[in-house]
């Protein structure tokens, strides 16, 4: 036990400091760390072809270096510690630091070779998903490649043919690897960076973690009953807020390595898919949609006018995808031994009601004790109280004074008199018209 | 236990009665109740822009008044009873007495005025799912607005911008009220009653409950085993039928608001998806299909010429959800004691089977004995024998006689000689002609 | 018990021998049985209008004959044995000795002839999913006939009205009949051969099973935790591969009979849907995909270019969903007592990992003692080691060398020098140039 608590604190300590040899790889580029759970800013690329770069929400992006025609990236897979929510740390596999690892961003036509050292407990290989490049180089442990052990170092090399959304993952020891959080996402943009331009292009990743309330490393044989569903490995109220200024171009691209759909809705907007992690998506093939149901193993981008401001609430439609742990195995507040003792209430006064005497709501507001390392199932609050969300929810705050690169959480939206929803009071019922009599009731 | 009942009975009858003090809320529209549970006729407009209604199944559409521009309508929030099938009962929470809530009718360009009474035991608001508005307006708990609290009402305002197929559901302890049901449709017509005219426009809303056999509250903590799988809070043999002209054109659309997909499937035609939560699809978007894949948190709109008439099963296409509940925990009929022997005696005899010694379609004829309040698992019945169907099945009745604003069930379908499956019996064998060797045999 | 076991055993030796007795059904066309579980190479039709046939994945098609204008089939359901993989049988139902039953090929136009007959142990009928028929030839159970009692042979005639990809199963005790594997493929072919013409045509169906370590009859009343994840009731490494000429188009379809959606992803391609069941999707509706997320009651073909030469994997992109049974309930190896002592220990040690010390890898390559007729979770070998795979997993190889008819496995591809990943070892990394300082790090 002691031993795999001391690995996870040298893992973590590791992010600080370099985790990597200098001597021994002396000449594979420097791997990168992970600068922390916020989001990064984009800075332009100052080495190879131009590009409008992307957004990672709660991530950020994977410097490199040019080697002749080459744009040279190393990842490290490795264990990591990853802030879910301030006040939550998961024991993840990761890249360089962290879970998802840097988003990758090169240009169609660049040629990429990637270094990957494989600093796991067990082997691993990556694949680089949905990548049109020769089969050698597709990554799948015993069919393409012999799997990467612990302390070996691959090379992968390829040139980007095609312009798109994509991610990379392991294909060893899959379900283990992808249910401890390893994978990153992988934007190749197109060579004329005017092609398929946006003002706001942001990306992330869907992960799902099945932790005990009180404990930090995920369950890995889970299948279908996890308890934290993540955008980037954060869940709310930890996932950052997308700024975006009012009347921009904005596109949103997102890959789903859970083991379930997830349905993405956006409030107060009709937009349209864009592409997939096979292409750009014809004009002539689009459908307007408010919720897009992301398959697992796949990715979509939509895009949107900004043209209505406000705070718009982002997350995925399933219910309990927008609630943290729902603390089953937390014995005395909400969970198990109430809900033994209301099976036997049942059974004996059929109309009892399994849950507070009013319904959860009560929830988003308390203090309740819970183990330590662990989130309220409903939390957040916004400018007019809690918010009772976890999970897979934000906010895409639009914005009229919002700078064009600038992406700081703008806070919280006052909408204008007279676009509010109001309470009514005995006054302003006294003072509304007379109710005539319905025009049909049937 | 008992003040619960207390309550889940007035509110039962309050339904009849008149639930909302007219003193004390004067000057509001008069909030109008749930005629039942069957489908109410749609009854052409009085007052406002003209439209062609839609028909909700199992349910009703919300009057409304004309009050100068605006039209308004009032919603109670409030515990139902709601008759899930003859012979169940559910303690739900819904509007107006029902749960799906009515549906809302009104004109793309109208104005309208929703007033939202809050007589439920927690807090709610209301997300008008779908509809472009101001973010004030947008009924997000905390977000957009403070919550309603018990015994307050709200009032929201907004101008329709576009025609389609929407909803409307609380966005406060969303996974507990959408569990209990609280929720509607919300429709918006074109303003040209031309456009996308069809001849019939069927509508309702998929919603799933996890109620202990023998119970009629649900349990609101379910994230995936619901038992009852719902079309406008009801189950077959509950469902009513689509009645439907011969010839004409017909639109169906449905919203799901459970927590998984349902792969809708219509037999004996080719459609369409025309509309989703999001718009109209064009036509060079669209795809064949018999089945679709209805995600959560989104609306499907799909049309087709009645050309072929007959009885024409209509559902969703995972066979458990055309199941009513399990019985896994009736403990001496099909459920759990029965299966923990099996499991102790596959241990010991590995081929023995887990089911009744020849299936279970003798389900669908038995008469078991159910715990009060319980549905059977398979049941209703055809012209030719028990259709072994529950939860998310009824038929599409397509009929020559059928007049053009005739809503009543039709009756069954008798198919013309010739075009009906026959049983072979020994002289028809006889007559049948000697057979070849088969063409091919790999 | 033992009968239980006798009438299986007497199923299985059945296939072999003569199961319907030939002076009790003289006139009905004799019916031919399953010729094992490899992939039947396709044969061209002898007789009826012309087509090129499909190859259906670890199946066959069924034979035929002419009767004048009638296209006559037999199909017998019937208690089959199974072979899912090497070292597993399972007690299914199917038709003609197989589980699917063998794919129904027929053209465009032809008037088809289907005789069922019934030796399950309960009553059965054939729905004919997707296919434009008189309602009473549509095959629900007491809505379009009466259900075919065991011992009866019933017939349906319909003329088939358009080409596509559909399929055929039972609509009478439906959970329980499909829970047991009874389905089938049913291919209409267009009229003009040329028409939607490929070089390669796969068609596979998808089911699902839970059956216990140990056993061989699946348990009936499962809903969502099915641990066999079958094509064509098969499970990696038992799935043959698709083998595929360098330039080829292909089209491959499923359907999925199970309870879930499945993502089913190609690597090495981007490629389109251009089938429904609902019919054949016009281009300007085409989105590019990599992964194809198939819902459940329907079917999908997409086509592509074979223009990669290479091992590519073809999987269902859930993860668990390419592994075979957890083995939750095999106690002493992988799975209960183990995760128990876990489930105490974290609450105790909240850090202690729910896993093998270093992750499952290691059972791609273990031993273990499994019980009788149980796969290992993680299986199969490739070229270059365990591919730690099970369930929806195969290979689509494709080769330069393969002649145009030729479906045997061309085994493992050999990819030329510098398409390859490689290991970078000391000297490797010494020839590699000096890293300069990466060019952006935030």
């Amino acid at each position: 036990m002691l031993s795999r608590r001391t690995l996870f604190a040298a893992a973590a300590s590791g992010i600080a400091a370099t985790a990597v040899s200098r001597t021994a790889l002396a000449n594979l580029p420097d791997p990168v760390y992970s600068p922390g759970p916020k989001t990064a800013p984009p800075p332009q690329p100052s080495s190879g072809r131009p590009f409008n770069p992307v957004v990672t929400l709660n991530g950020w992006s994977a410097p490199w270096r040019m080697n002749g025609d080459w744009k040279e990236f190393h990842l490290v897979a490795e264990p990591v510690v990853r802030e879910l929510a301030p006040g939550m740390k998961a024991n993840l596999w990761g890249y360089n630091g962290s879970s998802p690892g840097p988003t990758i961003e090169a240009v169609e036509g660049d040629k990429v070779r990637l270094f990957v050292t494989n600093k796991l407990p067990e082997h691993t290989t990556i694949h680089w998903h949905g990548q049109l490049l020769p089969s050698g180089m597709d990554g799948v442990g015993g069919l393409s490649q012999p799997h990467i052990k612990p302390g070996e170092t691959y090379v992968y090399e390829f040139q980007l043919r095609k312009s798109g959304t994509f991610m990379y993952h392991p294909h060893a020891d899959e379900m283990v690897q992808m249910a401890m959080g390893l994978m990153g996402m992988f934007i190749v943009h197109p060579r004329d960076p005017n092609q398929y331009r946006v003002d706001r292009d942001f990306v992330f990743l869907m992960s799902a973690y099945d932790i005990d309330p009180g404990a930090a490393t995920p369950k890995v044989a889970e299948m279908l009953n996890f308890n934290l569903w993540t955008w980037n490995s954060r869940v709310f109220p930890g996932i950052d807020s997308l700024p975006v200024r009012l009347g921009d171009r904005v596109r949103i691209r997102f890959g789903n390595l859970t083991m379930t759909n997830h349905p993405i809705h956006l409030h107060g907007y009709h937009f349209s898919v864009t592409g997939t992690d096979g292409g750009w998506v014809p004009p002539s093939a689009r459908w307007p949609e408010v919720t897009i149901d992301a398959p697992v193993g796949a990715m979509r981008a939509f895009e949107f006018d900004a043209d209505a401001p406000g705070d718009w609430a982002f997350h995925c439609h399933k219910s309990h995808h927008t609630m943290n742990a729902m603390g089953h195995d937390v014995p005395t507040m909400i969970g198990v031994d109430h809900r033994g003792m209301t099976k036997r209430l049942v059974s004996l006064i059929p109309d009892y009601m399994t849950m507070g005497e009013r319904g959860m709501a009560d929830m988003g507001e308390m203090e309740m004790p819970l183990p330590d390392n662990t989130l309220p199932m409903m939390s957040g609050s916004g400018p007019f109280g809690p918010l009772e969300m976890g999970g897979m929810f934000t906010v895409v705050k639009v914005r009229e004074g919002l700078a064009r690169g600038d992406y700081r959480d703008p806070g919280w939206y006052r909408n204008p008199p007279g676009t509010v929803a109001y309470k009514l009071n005995a006054s302003s019922i006294n003072a509304a018209p007379q109710p005539p009599k319905p025009t049909h009731n049937h």
